[in-house]
């Protein structure tokens, strides 16, 4: 029994108590499963915590600090795989805040061009600074050469999957 | 430069694509997102597929066949992290399609048991079956002892964030 087994219910101890069918891949599945929504679950409250701001709208303000000049709703729900709808709300609360500006696109009216105010990179980078400290911080149990490990075989299953999924 | 990196556009290399502040453990996280994500949605379309099934109606149905009994509403949507409301709309949904029964608790009357028809059981055992498959295969191109080392670093990974979170 390792040390993950040993630790309080969740998601994967959750679905590993059902008495059958153990098959060492879908233990694979569900431990990496638990062990992203534990880590997203812990960003997710900091990020609520120290800024106020939820996962999607800091995702969202993670998108716009990349593209300087902007970027269309369309493009924006595409990245996050988010609906257009959805974007539409998550903007509207940013554009609230100060944080965003929405314009029309010079080359078409139709569409808008939604891009970072100057505070709203601002503030951005500020929270992104805590939010590589803060991972730096959650995995900072494993040494280097096992980060590496880790990074090098999750690389491995993105093949795998890629391959398999043809 | 690895394998993973020279494959198409994904979450992992869309953020990457950032010019600066690369630190090892945020590409370490963004390349376990990237790669849960791959993977959960081919499983969703692949159930969508074969099964004309949602991935949350498909946790639900998991859930209920792990607890013979049934199970109260309240506890479902603990389990699945999904509010109450949107429980009521799964459940609902599965009952119209005879896959799950909901009663009265026997001992509180206000309180709804919900638990797997004969049919639901039967349909979640074919399933799960499947599902394992699938994870299998997904995982395939991993030697069992590079899985091992995998399912033993998330473990670290995970005993490190809660270290962390305190």
């Amino acid at each position: 029994m390792d040390e993950a087994a040993a630790l309080p219910l969740d998601v994967e101890t959750k679905v590993i108590e059902r008495p059958s069918d153990h098959k060492d891949e879908l233990r694979l599945w569900l431990r990496l499963m638990s062990c992203k929504m534990l880590i997203e679950n812990e960003i997710r409250r900091r990020l609520r915590d120290n800024y106020d701001i939820t996962l999607p709208r800091f995702d969202l303000m993670a998108q716009l600090d990349k593209a300087p000049g902007g970027m269309k709703l369309g493009e924006l729900s595409q990245r996050l795989m988010v609906s257009n709808g959805n974007i539409t709300g998550l903007v509207d609360r940013l554009v609230g805040q100060g944080l965003l500006d929405r314009q029309a696109a010079p080359n078409d009216r139709r569409t808008h061009l939604v891009k970072l105010t100057a505070e709203g990179r601002r503030t951005f980078r500020a929270m992104a600074a805590a939010h590589e400290g803060w991972i730096a911080d959650l995995f900072g149990g494993l040494s280097s050469s096992e980060q590496e490990t880790l990074m090098r075989l999750l690389g491995k299953a993105k093949v795998s999957a890629r391959k398999a999924i043809g």
